[in-house]
């Protein structure tokens, strides 16, 4: 087994993602042996250091490559123009974020990186620096247009069909042979990263999955073709479940995950299970990339009280997926 | 304080309805303070005592006015012409489950009885039975068109705006007037009943609440304007909030009820909080009407194995929502 390769993109200067990733990489439980590479302003990670009084020492890190060694090291993207605005979203902000992100993808994209673990930015910074994207999944989506949002805990396991689009869009994606791409590909990623997962519990769209086309026709038309299909290509996937019980199937069952129809039939159920401990970990793409379940939390920036747990889920998560792969 | 007078529905013979009703009026921490009365087949209703052991004994009751003292009372609905079948559907079941449900509602609907607590019907017995109804919410919509479906649990409450049609329809019903009209009679019954609630949490319908526009248009369109009108109204409403939080903002404070724009949105965060113990509470009507969060079992149906918990929070609720009101 290699050591992993972990990239660590700091997020927006301005929240509480610096503070976060450096309780957790100081965190002794973390596994040691592990090449963590944290991207980022270096006037920022010093001052979040200072701030805090944690000596945690990083060797610097340059070029395309990782480095060979376990350790902790730091690749400064180079200071923004300003100064780092604190508790407010800001361009300088945004565009600090943005390259940090950037370059971790790049190193992540050519292989030098296993999996890529990502603090939280701000989009308004994002915006305010002029940037198109949304925010990371914009990015990530424009680069490989097959990634696949999922949500990790230790109780629930959830994958998404599709995300940042209205509900209406959403619902047009509910087609075979949207369906059936999906469940391909995703199972294709956790068998790649040896994920442990057994079997794609899928959710209905309508109220009791349809009722046999009584409250809605995609289960019948749609979603229960492109199962058998899966099922008769050997990707193991059952269902449509009715939405309102599909979670109580999976929950405590670390080889299911759920497979919801949109954005908020997945993140309801799971956000109530794992709230502070969830995991957001994109798949289909070269690299794994995992990041905490909150934002920027401008409110409490600063102030030395964010809770390092979701970041910390997320490293182990993004080292228990390299370590298999 | 009048004492409470509710009435009992016994559902499908052929499931856990009998056994849950009595173990739950067998339960001595009851209140004993209230006039209830169940309607069935007598002969159902013995068969099940025997089977069980339990002594309960209840007096006969007839006539449209309920009894003046109180104490457990049988409305007798008369014997289906075949025996009861145990385990499975019916037609000879679901005329029986119907009949005393339609007893009982009348008798609520002429203000003889202030709750009823309905235990589950079989759909399936209905049909074979050959009811138009799908079951009861929809025989209770032919009477009171205006009937609310709402989840009431110790942690979690939620009002559905929509219930049993497909989500492409539910998402028709997502507008300005039709939202109005809906806070209107939400917020009239639960001031009737004193239920407590001091706050409907309004839920969006896309992703982040629509993200200002970015991510659907529903939220600015028609959410935001009702719940602003019904503020200026008086009403205390508020929202729309990301469907993915609105849950954990109302989750263990009891005067909150969260306002789901769908069927699934509701249930799948309220399932996962309560299951098992949660009420289906139909409010908008002139009686409250409760009933256990399970079906009718078949499964375990005269094992005497039934949890009768959710049946008893159903009679607690019941009886609370009258006493106030």
């Amino acid at each position: 087994m290699t050591i992993p390769a972990i990239g660590i993109s700091l997020g927006d200067p301005g929240g509480i993602g610096p503070e976060v990733v450096l309780k957790a990489l100081a965190t002794p439980s973390l596994l040691p042996e592990t090449r963590f590479v944290v991207f980022g302003d270096r006037r920022v990670w010093d001052a979040e250091r200072a701030a805090l009084g944690l000596s945690l020492e990083t060797r610097p890190h340059e070029g395309e490559s990782a480095p060979s060694a376990p350790g902790f090291y730091f690749h400064d993207i180079g200071a923004a123009s300003g100064a780092a605005v604190r508790g407010a979203a800001s361009g300088e902000n945004g565009k600090s974020s943005f390259l940090a992100f950037k370059k971790a993808v790049e190193l992540a994209g050519k292989g030098a990186l296993d999996a890529l673990v990502t603090a939280p930015i701000s989009k308004t910074s994002w915006h305010l620096a002029g940037l198109p994207w949304r925010g990371h999944t914009e990015y990530l989506d424009s680069l490989y247009p097959g990634a696949i949002m999922t949500f990790w805990s230790e109780r629930l396991k959830v994958a998404l069909l599709s995300h940042h689009i209205p509900l209406k869009e959403a619902l047009g994606r509910v087609r075979k042979d949207v369906l059936l791409d999906f469940f391909r590909a995703l199972h294709r990623s956790l068998a790649a990263i040896r994920s442990g997962v057994d079997e794609l519990l899928v959710a209905g769209l309508n109220p009791h999955a349809g009722e046999d086309g009584l409250l809605g026709a995609e289960e019948t038309a749609e979603i229960g073709p492109a199962i058998e299909e899966a099922v008769r290509q050997g990707i193991p996937v059952s269902g449509p479940y009715p939405p309102d019980t599909v979670f109580l199937k999976a929950l405590d069952r670390p080889a299911k995950m759920v497979v919801a129809m949109s954005h908020d039939q997945g993140l309801i159920g799971f956000k109530l299970v794992a709230f502070a401990t969830g995991v957001n970990t994109t798949l289909g793409m070269p690299f794994v990339r995992t990041s905490p379940d909150h934002g920027t939390a401008f409110d409490i920036a600063g102030k030395g009280v964010a809770d390092p747990r979701s970041m910390l889920e997320a490293l182990r998560l993004a080292i228990r997926l390299s370590a298999s792969s």
